[in-house]
């Protein structure tokens, strides 16, 4: 049989030790503390969607779903995002309440991956949706809370770029009518962050010199407040100056939350999901070449599950931050942790002895020792104080029950 | 199209709405914090395992695991408990690691159910496994712990049941020896408590009349701790007297954790799962038909796994115990929510004080209002003070930021 051997799992799933946890569930905390303090509330959604309602809705493309049958034959997903069955949610157990509606999550998703991709398959968000309100400042409520955010995880320097859908739309429009297979190739190689690919398509289309100059000229459409004030010269395509105008008030919205440092303008962005409408944004975190935070505006997703309304929010990429303060300095351990130890004569007074610390918040240990040599080297090290190592673990310190000598403790 | 409603779920999966997982995480993080007193540490496992590996060695039923393909035609299973995955994570990453190992979890685990059964396909667990220490402290230790970590849940009235495999096996063996068909039969009597059944089975079986009467009288061996004393004369068998003597030394201990009271002894008990070898235990809560926490003791599952060791821990069944304190009093929700309610004029005021109330440990939600009548309304309540309800929201207090007479707070 050509069984995967006992110990394996299978390729992108982890499995996540001790210090790892502590760290992970650290972030979950302080993150969902932080979305709770601007009046998000968690919800939690099943791990397994219909095809047909979330999995098609979702902007993941088929081929990254996990699918699997159910017993009566019906297609059913992974969920490989939280917006989507948020969304589901909002229009069916939330349809009576009103907007806008604050929620949170922290949720592990799923999308398949090529095997060689070394990426992976289940990871870890934390994030909110803020559903039922069109407003910049809405848009500029969830940037300012990402950043909360990334600060609450433990990221200490980060920058988000933030972009708008409408003006490449309207740029693109305006320069090249008519013709979407040309546009969406421009997009993809924006979406790509090939901008020298970008630089040799624009070469090869039929264009006149001016626009392939506006067009090249979308490029330096990056950096800080000074880049609103530049596009809106850039083009009078509608769509493109209300993007610029509905981005500018976001600017203003962020200049009194205090987090400009943290912000950055860049046009040439395009959101990774089809479904994002107006602003998307992404952070970057230092030394890291992927996003630790993605958001944006999808004010069309909420239509599909019959309840139309305006949305705007972010997801946190938890499993990265991890990775990312993962190779940050070990904080030490400052967990008291006790040792008991015992032989049989005192295994009643030390069993009960580690229940009244345990009430005390104490984290204690209990081991019932049978090897002579042992105990006498824990009823020494009780008798000295301080550190003691038992079965590879260390203690802050040991308590001795039982002995003929009676209780050392 | 026959598609599912956009608004639909797959059966056995549940939405937790802000309410209910405030409670649900609450149970979580109360669980997780009494487990990690007693010296256990969690850890985090894929929710897909290779079916070969994880799936086949677990003991839940090969029609109950929800199967899906990789895609290089491997057969994955969304874990249905936990014990297994962690078997692996012991023989694998943990293995230069010494004995005893104290984990903990907390994790949603998957069972594909019948439809109309109305019970859950995918629910959560909140448990430990203690490797690699084989006493009966190691078993008292697990089942005192249960009992600490059910009333860390908040459950106020339960009742741990403990038995034991081996003395039924051995009783059996002994009165019914080398008929294994009838043996199993009567067990599955016993497993599904139906105590008419068995006795009507074992008027059915060729006995003598003193066997069968003994057998018979294996339903009364429920009780406390004279139970284990009566039990030591049903039988001369070496494995059901083993057996006996060992849960005598759990109830030892259980005594000096002081925790008798929540304890009775069953030794009709049959463990659910297919991999207990020793002692097993259920839980059950007031006013429940099902456990709230099963355990027991699983001593060949990691041979399977090429680290043999004794093993032995438990589950909260979590899901259920938010149910049953779902339908206890509704506690007041002690948070307090302020609105910070701004026109135009008063935006950077408003979202400056929110920052800095947040930084307070505040919980604040910023509204802009454009609406003259609410404006004035909510400039009414702020001056008034007190309580007041926004957009189906309420908040202990408003504060109001811009207008032409200036800020009013």
């Amino acid at each position: 049989m050509s069984k995967p051997k006992v110990f394996e799992k299978p390729i992108g799933f982890k499995d996540y030790l001790p210090n790892a946890v502590k760290k992970l569930r650290a972030i979950e905390h302080q993150v969902l503390n932080c979305m709770e303090g601007w009046g998000y509330e968690q919800i939690i959604t099943p791990t397994m969607e219909f095809y047909d309602t979330v999995g098609a809705a979702s902007a993941t493309s088929d081929g990254k779903l996990f699918k699997l049958l159910n017993n009566r034959g019906t297609t059913m997903v992974l969920r490989s995002d939280m917006t989507t069955p948020i969304a589901r949610v909002v229009s069916s157990l939330l349809k009576h309440e009103s907007f806008p509606l604050r929620l949170s999550y922290h949720a592990n998703v799923f999308r398949s991956i090529e095997e060689e991709a070394g990426r992976e398959a289940e990871f870890y968000q934390t994030g909110v949706e803020l559903v039922g309100d069109a407003s910049a400042e809405a848009d500029a409520e969830v940037v300012a809370l990402a950043i909360a955010s990334l600060k609450a995880a433990g990221v200490k320097q980060f920058k988000i770029a933030i972009g708008h859908v409408g003006f490449l739309n309207g740029v693109l429009e305006e320069a090249l009518p008519n013709r979407a297979e040309e546009q969406a190739e421009l997009k993809e190689m924006l979406l790509s962050r090939n901008y020298v690919g970008y630089r040799e398509l624009l070469g090869k289309l039929e264009l006149t010199n001016e626009l392939r100059q506006e067009l090249m000229d979308l490029l330096r459409l990056r950096g800080g407040e000074d880049i609103c004030q530049r596009a809106r010269s850039v083009s009078n395509n509608d769509t493109a100056q209300q993007a610029i105008s509905h981005l500018c008030q976001i600017w203003d919205c962020l200049k009194a939350y205090g987090v400009c440092e943290h912000v950055l303008i860049d046009l040439t962005m395009v959101g990774d999901f089809s479904y994002y409408t107006g602003m998307t944004f992404e952070g970057y975190a230092a030394d890291l070449g992927f996003p630790v935070v993605s958001g944006g505006r999808y004010d069309n997703l909420l239509t599909g599950f019959n309840r139309p309304a305006p949305a705007t929010g972010f997801a946190l990429k938890t499993t990265r931050i991890l990775e990312l303060l993962g190779n940050a300095e070990q904080e030490e351990d400052s967990v008291e942790r006790l040792l008991i130890a015992y032989v049989q004569s005192g295994g009643q007074e030390a069993l009960q002895a580690a229940q009244e610390l345990r009430v005390q918040g104490k984290q204690v240990v209990t081991a019932k020792v049978s090897d002579a040599a042992i105990w006498e080297q824990l009823q020494a090290s009780a008798a000295a104080g301080g550190n003691v190592v038992y079965n590879g673990k260390s203690f802050s310190s040991v308590k001795c029950y039982g002995s003929e000598g009676g209780t050392v403790r």
